[in-house]
């Protein structure tokens, strides 16, 4: 099994997470590309430490909107869409490229993560990306989402990711961030769910059915201290279980 | 003879300069990377007409100053300023490979290559920025600049250029902006000069003497409907020559 | 009746339309605030020459977009778009002040226009923004609009616009931009439709049915050679009948 | 005497300092103006808060480089740097004025102060934006230094500070922070000689000689916990003397 999280997201004076960390824990890290967050220098030492510890980089791509750190949904012409993403993995590609390793997949940040598991364009116009930049590059998303069926339709691999600290509906989607419950607070738990969910494929959904996920990578988070110890507790009763932890790319 | 000249450089909804036409002129395209000036659609665009028409990309890196076209001295951290050349060297190689082409040598634009034609740390800067992401590319800028010195003392293949338009001192160096007369307007002086500069490798200086300049590449610009006019002039004047024209890359 | 027009739209190196000219045919200038378009020293030459030519200023405010020219819908949190115009006004303020002039209206630009049409979230919050920087100050927008009537609920003064160069439904809006025919090119046609609208209230829908549009302001362009031809002939047009041409602020 | 410190300089996601707990300290607030740093929400909320405690508020003018947090000289033409002042003493004083409190004075950060104390053009420029602002508004700055030189030439009102947390050289001047023991971490250290320095007009210098320091300001720090608890011990020292803490404003 895999684990992801966000890094890089830090830029010039302003420091957010513990990258350092949070490397420490996951297999693969979703580094942040300069547009919603990540000066040049900071996704440069994030590459750095990556490949130090064998953690697998990947390209997070998103809006151009540093005051909104990709979180407001901007309504892209497709094409700027692509271009823009295209920008973004190359850049993050030379500072991992001169840190000894490689952009291995591509995964779409904030307002561009929840825009592209329902809306088509930009769905495909983040698939159209990766294609022409590298067919052999996996897509990290939702099961079920538009982008990992544009990822499909284009031929490339896709990677269907669960999120460690997110209630689920009886149907299997992620219960809206709006809803009471909707984010899970308590490491013990969290690290129980996920362990059920690698060994077994289920989830306890928010009405306590029994629910199927697939998934190849869960995402943990780092950008608070509370964070980083529940990722740690995922990572260790994941071990604990026999569970190997590596990235699928 | 290498022709070259800045491409990419409108952003947006602004245009600047008609690439179309400066790329039906030139062997070498100076593309703009996103920093002082070119959205990635723009730069998209520039590298699928160079590709189409065997024009050589460039990547002409500069300052993080859209509002002042990188054209204002920065005083960077050179740690910085390489990892900023860095990010802009990858992202114009991803549009560039979507584009059927590649990254083929690194110029530094405005502020930035004025730094390093005498800044010592701006030119090691761009240099290791160079070297890291891949130490076949070629840097191109003005015989005698520190940036050539740091390039040739990493191991890189340098390449001298001069200006068409700009009159020269007895001492073979650019006569500055500041001084009356450091801007030629007539074309066909202008490709008469350059005719001279790479048949005979001297120049006519501004007070009259010879003097000898050795260049691999002549800039010409094509930003305004009379600069490509000259570029035309220029190039016309060497074909006529029976200058073969080929890209240095 | 008083014309407006878009001016203040270039950008450092980048210049977008003839701000000169135009402010020679408008009574009120729409002048960019520096978030879509509008460098501080464009900004203060814009108020400068409208100070010197009588033209009255309105601050044309936007979402926080260069690289989109403000004309990509942006999902903005109401509370940040409120500080976001609070801040655009605010800056123009100064520069007009500076310059011998006040900004006298409010204006959104592009996207933020398109959306407080219908979007009561947004339209409240620019009401919201100009009601706690000087209530006095009216709002210039489309009839029917949640902007306008958010901003008489706010109890400020609301101005309405038509659209010289566009053609209207027979209910009295615009026809969409995807329209074939919503954009007309001909200055006498345009010019002849001003004169309606202004002496009998009334245009030609799109159907040929006649149909009451009522403004106080009517909007021309002036981003190209035949926009600024175009508000000439409006403008000439107006004074032959011999309406008084005068800003409503 | 004056307490004054830098706020405001959160940007979006990215929070930077304790604004909260620097506004109980101090008695006049150096407000980031969005140029270095500080988004509009966080300036407003600045100010709202400021008003609230009555601190005074000031406009902390910045170059325009979010990346480099206004630390990193740019070569400015002096009349872009006077316009892009204005901009942000404007847009400050929006924000401010939504708040029920006003612009009051203005101080240059980072680079742009540091610049200010020797380069006469850039001293100069931001004195303009000052003046054609508002002519009433004093100046905070360095005591010697070209930007008070030029406000009292231009006839502003000029307010000097003096550091808390550095060491002066025996001319009274501050030691430049890339010598040794150039900055003081003893909050008690730095309580007493801020005592010194406002009964007494007196510093010891860093070698051990007296050297007097005329100061109407004194500059403390909020950008990490321990800076928050070195003002307080400042100004709690201040009190036990009995020394009055208003505003200079």
């Amino acid at each position: 099994m895999d684990l992801n999280s966000d890094v890089g997201e830090s830029f010039g004076r302003w420091t957010l997470g513990d990258d350092a960390r949070v490397l420490e824990v996951v297999t693969s890290a979703n580094v942040a590309c300069g547009f919603h967050a990540g000066d040049a220098s900071t996704l440069r030492a994030c590459c750095s430490t990556a490949a130090r510890l064998g953690v697998v980089v990947g390209a997070q791509v998103g809006y151009r909107d540093l005051a909104g750190f990709g979180r407001r949904f901007i309504d892209y012409d497709a094409t700027e869409l692509t271009d823009d993403v295209l920008y973004q993995i190359g850049a993050l590609e030379a500072l991992a490229r001169a840190s000894g390793t490689r952009v291995a997949y591509v995964k779409p940040h904030g307002a561009l993560y929840n825009a592209t598991v329902h809306h088509e364009g930009q769905a495909r116009a983040v698939v159209e990306a990766v294609r022409a930049y590298d067919a052999s590059l996996p897509v990290l998303g939702l099961p079920g989402s538009r982008l990992l069926e544009a990822a499909k339709a284009a031929g490339l691999r896709t990677v269907r990711e669960a999120f460690a600290d997110r209630a689920y509906t009886p149907e299997g989607t992620l219960l809206p961030r709006s809803e009471p419950g909707a984010v899970l607070h308590d490491p013990g738990e969290v690290a129980e769910r996920v362990v059920r969910l690698v060994t077994d494929g289920t989830l306890v959904a928010v009405d306590g059915s029994t629910v199927r996920v697939e998934a190849d990578s869960v995402c943990v988070h780092g950008d608070s201290p509370g964070a980083v110890e529940m990722a740690t507790a995922v990572r260790d009763a994941l071990v604990a279980e026999g569970v190997g932890l590596r990235a699928f790319a």
